[in-house]
C-alpha cells in the first residue's frame, strides 16, 4: 500500500527567530520511502520565495531534526513523502510477556523514568490503584490505553503546551499529545517503559475524521521490541508514518520556536493513493466524490 | 591536590528489587583518577557479605551507570576513589559570551528545553520579568545563580522527590538539587543551555559544615563551553569531582529503586590528603583536631 | 445615569439537575434600583414554557442565591433591571492609607487568607520580589492591578474552570476572572484585603468592545472601606453593577451545577439608556446606526 | 468523663506581628464546659511575664477568633479547659441517607464547594472512578474515609503548608490535616457536604501514641446533620473536643501569623480526668506508671 503524506505550515513572523523542527521521517522509515520531499523553508518577501538554508542534525534518540534561522515576515515550512507500507492494521500480540526490569535492555530504561509532561513520580500510587490487579504484559499495556480512551474526551480547543499527564488526569478533556503522555505515565509507572511518537496518521480505510493534522502515539516495550499503541484511537490502525520519538512531546516537538511565531496556514494530509500517485479518499472526505 | 571520596550507603529491602545507580565517577575525570576502586553491591546474609553482580553501562549522555537486582534483606553499596586535580577554585570568565540559539552546538540545543523538574514553558514569563534587562551572558548567568541562592533558604527537611523548580520558585525552601532545578530552569528560560551535575563537593579548604553527602551542581554553556555555576554554594569553591550530568535530577539519580528500599546507614565523605595519603581535614570538622 | 442590564442564558439538560445560580442584584444596590425582575428559570418543552420554582438564600457573605431543581431538556434562565447610579467613574484616592492587620476589622480578615483560586501562601515570596519596595497603600494596590493587566493577555479561547492565579502567573494568558484572581493573590500577600467581584459592565461611554457578557472584578480594603479595582480594564470605568463579592469565583460563580448542562445561549447586554428607556449604544455597536 | 485539655506554644519573634488564633472552644461545647481558661497570650521579658491584650471576635463559622499584636522577642500562648462529656465513641449510623443537593439546607451547599486545600473541580472525574458505584449516604462516606486512611501513611516530615488534597493523592504521605483535606475533597466530589474540623483527640481509652497535639478530623451532612468522620483515626474514637469548622484548614488554623515567628515549644494534652481531677493516663504513657 502507497501513503502520500504531505504538510505546508506558514507563520507570520514579527522579528527573525530561531526554529527547530521534526518535519522528516524517521530513519527507521528510510526503507519504505519511494519519494520523499524533505522539509523546505521559504521566505516570502513580496510574493517572491527564497528558500532558507536549514541545518540537519540528528538528536540522541536518532531523530532527524533541522534547526533554520527565520527573518521577519512570511515564511513557509513544507515537505511530502510516499512510503509503501504493508498495509497491516497495527499488530497485536496478546500474550507479550512484560520483561522484570532487571531484564530490560539499558538503552530503554529512560523510557521508565518521569518526563516534563509525564509526572511518572506523582501517578505511581494512582497507577497501582487502577492497573495493582491486572496482569502483567500486553493486557496491562493495553488496559491502561483503553482506561484513557473511556475517561478522557477530545477537544481542540482544550489544548494547552503546560498540559501534563496528571492535568489531563484532572480536566478529563484534551488532544492527541494529552492522551498519549496520560497512557505513557500509567504504563511507565506500572514498569513497562512507554515512549511519544509523532508522525503521519490519516483516515486511511477509515471514515473521514476531519481535516488533517500531525498525530501522536505511544510505543510499549514488551516481548523485547517496541509495539504501537494509540490511546486515542484505540482499535488496530492502518498508515502511520513514524517522524520522532522520545520521551515525550518536549522531546519530539514538530517545532519549538524560540520567540514568537503566529501560524497562518496549517495544512497536513496524508492518504493512500494507487499505482498511479491517485489519491484514494476516505469514506466522507468532502472531495471525495470529485475523486470518484 | 588529591581528593579522596568514598561512600557507604546501606539498605534494607522488604523484597527483591532492581536498582539502578551512579555512584561511579563520570568518563571525564578518568585521566585525573589516580585510585579507582567502583561501586561495590553486597549482600549482608547472617553477618556475612557476598558480593552482587553489577551490570555496567553508559546512559545517553555518556554517564557510567550500574544495575543490579537485589536480593530482600540487608544490602551495601560502597566506593572510593583518589583524583588529582589542580585545586584552583571554580572558573570565572566575565566577559563569556552567550551564543544565539542558531550559534549553538546541536548537541546542547536540549539543555534548553523543560525537563520532569524543570518547567521551562511555565517560568519564561517570569524569568523575563526578573532577569529581561540584565546583559546576555556571564553576567546573565551569575545574576540568576545570585538570585536563587539568595531567594532561598536551605532545609534538609524540606526535600522531596515530586518538587519541581516552580515548587520551589513558591516555596522558597529547599536543598541542593531544588536550588540546581530552579537556577537551570530560569537559566534556560534565558535561553542559556544549562545542565545539571552531580558529584562530590567536600568542604575542602573551607570551613565544616556538617555530614557528607553527594552534592548536586550545575553546568551553564557560554564560549563555547560548560561553566560550573552552584546555586547554593555560590562563590567559587575548590574539590568538585564529577560523577553525572543529564537535564535534571530524573536522568542523574544516585539510584533509581523499583521497588521499596529502607535507607539504614548514609555515609558519604570527599576531602584533600596529602601524598601519604593522610587526611587534610576541614577547619571544624569534629576528628580535625585527632588527625593534627 | 440610567443602566439598563439584562441576560437571557439557556442550557440543554440530559438529565435532570440542581442548579445554584447568582443572577440577581446585591442587595446593596437595593437603593439604586428603579426596575427588577428577579431571575426567572423557564422549562421549554415542546415550545411551551413553564415558570420552575427557584428558592432564594443569601450566603454567609450577603449575596443573593437561587437554587433550582431544572428537569431535563431546555431551561432558559432570564432576568433584567434598570439601575440609576451617579455615572461617576470607579473612585480613586491616591493617599488610601493601608491599616496594619492588627487595625483591620475582623470581618475583612478573610480576605486576607488563600482560596481556592487565590494561592496566596504560594505567591508571599513572589510578590514580595516584585512589590516589596513599593509604598504601602493606594499605591501598592494599583501597581499590583496595574502589573497584572500589562503581563497578562486576554484570550477568551484560554478560559478553564481550574486556572488558579498561580496558573496565571504562569501561563500569562486568561480571561477576566483570571485577571482578578492573580491581582487579588498578590493584593493578599500585601496584606491588603481583596474580594472578587461579579457583575455587570457594559461598554458605557467607552467604546464598544464586543458582545456582552458578566464581568468580574475586585475590591481592595484601604482607609476603612472597600474600593472598586479591575486589572482587566485598569482605567476608571462608569456603570458597574454589582451581583456578588466573595472570596474567589468558587464562592460567586454565576451559576454551579449538579450535573451536565450544556449552554446553548447566551446573551447578556448591559447599557445605559435615557429617561424614556431607549438604548444609549456605545459607540461602534453593531446595532448603534439603527439606534440612532 | 471528663476530659481536660491544656496548651502551652511559646514562639521567638524577631519583630512584632499580628496573630490570629483559633485556640478556644466552640461555642457548640458551652454547655459541656466545667472548667475554662481561655487563650492567655503572654510576652517574657527578661525572666517577667506580662499578658497582652487579646481581641476576641467570631468567625462567619460562629468559631472563637482571637487576634493579638505580639511584640518582638519571647511570647508564650496558653490555656486550658475541662469538658464532660457522655464517654461514648463517635456516632455510627449506617443507614444514614444522602439527601439530593436539591433538597440540602442552603447553609451546607458552600461545603460541597472547592476551596483552597480541596480542589473539588479537578477530582470529581477520580472520585466517580473510585466510589461511583459505591450506593449513597453512609456508606459512601465510610468508603471514601477508610480509602483515604487505607493509602496514605502518616510522617511528621512530609507536613508542609501549601500540601493540598490533589498533592496528597500523589504523594501519599501526610500528615493529620492532610488525610481529611483528601477525604474532604472526595466526599464533596460525590456531593455530600464535608466540612473540616480542628480540636482536641487525646489518646482517651486508647493505647499512648506519642506527645500530644491539636488534631484534625472532618464531619459530614448526611440524615440532615453533621457526623464526624476521621480519615486519620478511622475508627470510632471517645475524647473529641471541638475548637473550630470551617471549610478548609485555611479557614480553621490554630495560628495564622503575618510575618516570622520561631516555635520554640509545643505542648498539648488532651486526657480523661477522674472526679478528684486526676489524670487517667493512657496504657503505655511515659507517666503511666507514675500516676499510677
Amino acid at each position: 500500500m502507497l501513503i502520500r503524506s504531505e504538510f505546508d505550515i506558514q507563520f507570520q513572523l514579527p522579528a527573525p527567530i530561531t526554529m527547530l523542527a521534526m518535519l522528516d521521517l524517521h530513519p527507521s522509515v528510510d526503507a519504505l520511502a519511494r519519494e520523499v520531499t524533505p522539509l523546505v523553508v521559504e521566505h516570502v518577501d513580496g510574493g517572491q520565495m527564497s528558500r532558507l538554508v536549514t541545518e540537519k542534525y540528528q538528536d540522541s534518540y536518532g531523530n532527524r531534526c533541522s534547526r533554520v534561522h527565520l527573518p521577519a515576515g512570511a515564511v513557509r515550512l513544507s515537505g511530502s513523502n510516499v512510503v509503501e507500507i504493508d498495509g497491516m492494521p497495527d499488530l497485536m500480540k496478546i500474550d507479550a510477556q512484560q520483561a522484570e526490569v532487571r531484564d530490560l535492555p539499558a538503552a530503554v530504561l529512560p523510557f521508565l523514568l518521569a518526563s516534563r509532561y509525564c509526572e511518572v513520580d506523582r501517578m505511581c500510587g494512582l497507577a497501582s490503584d487502577l492497573f495493582g490487579s491486572v496482569p502483567k504484559g500486553w493486557l496491562l499495556a493495553v488496559t491502561i490505553r483503553d482506561w484513557v480512551h473511556d475517561h478522557v474526551s477530545f477537544d481542540y480547543n482544550s489544548a494547552r503546551p503546560t498540559k501534563t499527564a496528571l492535568d489531563l488526569f484532572t480536566e478529563r478533556v484534551g488532544v492527541c499529545r494529552d492522551f498519549q503522555h496520560l497512557a505513557i505515565t500509567l504504563t511507565r509507572a506500572m514498569n513497562i517503559p512507554a515512549r511519544y511518537v509523532a508522525g503521519y496518521l490519516g483516515d486511511i480505510r477509515s471514515p473521514y475524521a476531519g481535516a488533517g493534522d500531525f498525530s501522536a502515539w505511544y510505543e510499549v516495550f514488551l516481548d523485547g521490541r517496541w509495539w504501537t499503541m494509540d490511546a486515542r484511537h484505540n482499535h488496530p490502525r492502518i498508515g502511520r508514518v513514524l517522524m520522532a520519538t522520545g520521551r515525550d512531546a518536549t522531546d519530539v516537538a514538530i517545532t519549538t520556536t524560540f520567540g514568537v511565531a503566529n501560524l497562518t496556514h496549517f495544512y497536513v494530509e496524508s492518504n493512500e493513493i494507487d499505482g498511479d500517485g491517485n489519491l484514494i479518499l476516505p469514506q466522507g472526505h468532502p472531495e471525495a466524490s470529485i475523486a470518484a
